[in-house]
């Protein structure tokens, strides 16, 4: 059992600084742990009960028996009173969420050496401070200070978001959310005075509810540490790292962020590679990857796959621009073979254009892609279908044709399709067969790459 | 007075190959015609009245003048035919959009010789063939094949988009309704046997309901007259290219899609740069910049402005990702300066952030950022305004408070918030008030970056 299941897995939760109110951070906590099944013990000296739980005055009163440890506190109180609640937690809880601010990325890097130190004493292992928390799907486990109004969570999947920042926490929650691809567990770790992304990626690496981790990093306090969990982890699952700070200002503004050191960027891109861990360089590429890995099982390192792509399309514009990002991305557009070409020239249009991409025009029919497919699906590594539902010859049962190919085939496929009515209903439709849709032909172009190598 | 006038703004149409039903392509365009206040003269010989209109049996039955000629045609009919119907036309028409393929682009190079010839002979202005004609705001005209279910319409703007490929178009047509930008006209082109973007770039120079132009271009048949009035038109109003056909698999696909040959790219790329045209990469950097550009006016060509952006966040890490960007991208985010941070210092709380990023944190309140803007007005030449909606001390009163300080200055902004229940209200607000909202902290530095240089 991993020191780490308490934080990810707890039964029990302690809330230091629970409000009767959701216009306080700590009844915005308090009602989001609502949907958590575990005991849930509140703390405030004001109250008996809040929001339905029965609420006590101190923590020497939270009921406990000396054999047993709660697993989790949420400490929600001004900095200066966090060390003594974390000396009154010694022996009650295994972890302590710290969501105040006020530590070392205020200039106050004396109580935040202090709470480091209770920490280590006392074996509460401790998350923040000045973080997020945790937000676990399957164990209904939700921490942020944020209501569901504010914002809206992403559906259950299998993708884990690690962040330092809370601000780039929420903004993955609705990238992910508008990119529908569903999350297993998210923590946001703030100044990482103990646990931090190599605790965390050693967790995940064991955790069969992730098979993709995202992480955004800022600074790094133990860069050896970091490079040898994540390269681990890797191994295992892909991971994608978003580091941010990587210029001068960017480095000055994510030190007064978090506290920690940025350290040069270029020799941590390079590590990074050396490593087999994949990097985004912006926000956009990280969600088009994680998506793409998300709803398909990429190749590990070590695994490289190939890099023919053929494109399959109704428009013959978008068809170039996907042509040429695959080109920028070092995808290789090889015309289809004579012998395949003439098969499928016997049974189109004339004006179809059998070659890469093969161009179906405005008068294509849904059976006219599975034709292209079936006839070169052993030339070709990955498939790109670019479906634009203007004409009338698309219809939803393209979804179906593309879904049967892809079972039997289990080659990588990505879909551009714009996002109105139909094309909506096609996306969706395409995502539940497991083919990620993306929002311009060069977005899906770098999602099938991200599957086909890195 | 241009001979494109017929084209763009005509009193009288003839529609060639009108249909009685939507489920053919002439029904579809008659339905269209039907928003037109002109006048519109169905051509089916077996017809005599189609969606209200009198409908003609021939080209010769349609009533005209021989002292004023009508001004447009739309010919819908078989590639075969359509030479004959041009010769039909002579002397009634000024203008004639082939809509039909089956010319160059699918091999019949003959055919396509054979119209530009009577085009010349005849004084017939061609758009086409192979195209999707003339969409025009104002004039309420629309000749797309494509119902208003199957592809809606962007809202009336200052932005006109002329593109080869139809479903480039298409694409074009529901990125900018999505980024909430509107079109004044667009013109796809096809083939271009007479009318090219030479021709459009001349008329549009002079267009006053057209500020901004977005340009897809595959291949050209004459690269100087291109950029010659390429360079013209960038002179007065910005002009945004995106070139597609760059690598060798790119190239071969634009050619079998309209019949022209693309050329090297990156001699293209070069002479671009050179005459001071913008060139996008992708379909995402295009829209970006057209919506800063539709948005505010940026600085022509010679009227270099600066590079200092002030980055004012509330989100640490989204600001971080931000100045990352500006790095990338050539803005300084040069700090504060000290006596204007010891300022803001004083009525600010001890943990807000006065460097560059800004960071006001999740305690940040609507009036923190205008005390900001207020206070380094001169000091930067554009701002970059991050507003996480997710914390409570943000509300819709922040547009307000950004509206009245940018009527004031005048100076180039840019917005990133997430696209959520208020983050929507408030962007919507912001677009009102002529400051372009982006999906992501790096995508909105590249729209501010489209209004400070390129």
């Amino acid at each position: 059992m991993s020191s780490l299941d308490a934080l990810f897995t707890p039964e029990s939760i302690i809330l230091v600084g629970a409000a009767h109110t959701e216009t306080k951070l700590g009844g915005i906590v308090l009602r989001n742990l609502r949907r958590f099944p575990g005991r849930v013990y509140p703390v405030n000296p004001k109250y008996r009960e809040l929001m339905g739980y029965k609420t006590y005055p101190s923590l020497q009163e939270v009921p406990y028996s000396a054999d047993r440890s709660l697993d989790l506190a949420v400490i929600m109180r001004p900095a200066s009173e966090v060390a003594d609640i974390l000396r009154g937690l010694r022996g009650r809880v295994r972890c302590a969420i710290i969501v105040s601010s006020g530590f070392a990325e205020a200039g106050h890097e004396d109580l935040q050496n202090e709470i480091r130190e209770i920490g280590r004493e006392s074996g509460i292992r401790l998350l923040g401070p000045n973080c997020m928390g945790i937000y676990h799907a399957r164990r209904k486990l939700d921490t942020f200070f944020l209501s569901y109004e504010r914002l809206k969570r992403p559906k259950r999947g299998n993708t884990a978001i690690l962040s330092q920042s809370g601000a780039i926490m929420t903004i993955l929650f609705e990238a992910l959310r508008a990119a529908n691809t569903g999350v297993s567990a998210a923590v946001g770790y703030g100044n990482a005075v103990d646990i931090d992304e190599g605790d965390l990626y050693e967790y995940l690496r064991e955790d069969d509810s992730t098979q993709v981790v995202v992480s955004y990093v800022e600074s790094l306090d133990d860069g050896r540490k970091f490079l040898e969990s994540a390269r681990l982890l890797g191994e295992k699952k892909p991971l994608i790292v978003l580091k941010a700070g990587k210029g001068e200002s960017g480095r000055t503004a994510a030190y007064s962020h978090t506290g920690r050191l940025a350290g040069r960027y270029e020799v941590f891109a390079s590590l990074l590679r050396q490593f087999g861990i994949r990097e985004a360089g912006d926000l956009d590429e990280l969600i088009d990857t994680v998506k793409a890995l998300s709803y398909q099982k990429p190749a590990l390192p070590g695994q490289r796959a190939g890099k023919r792509v053929c494109i399959l399309t109704n428009g013959g514009g978008a068809g170039v621009l996907a042509a040429d990002e695959c080109m920028r991305q070092g995808l290789e557009v090889a015309r289809v073979p004579e012998e395949r070409a003439f098969k499928l020239r016997e049974i189109f249009p004339s004006f179809f254009s059998v070659a890469n991409p093969v161009d179906l025009t405005a008068q294509v029919r849904d059976e006219d892609y599975l034709a292209v497919l079936e006839e070169v699906q052993e030339v070709y590594d990955g498939f790109l279908i670019i479906a634009l539902t203007g004409v009338i010859g698309i219809s939803l049962r393209l979804a179906e044709l593309v879904r049967a190919f892809k079972e039997k085939t289990g080659k990588p496929m990505a879909l551009y399709t714009s996002n109105d009515g139909v094309a909506r209903s096609l996306a969706r439709l395409m995502e539940k067969a497991g083919i990620p849709s993306y929002p311009s032909p060069e977005r899906a172009v770098r999602g099938l790459k991200a599957l086909l190598f890195y």
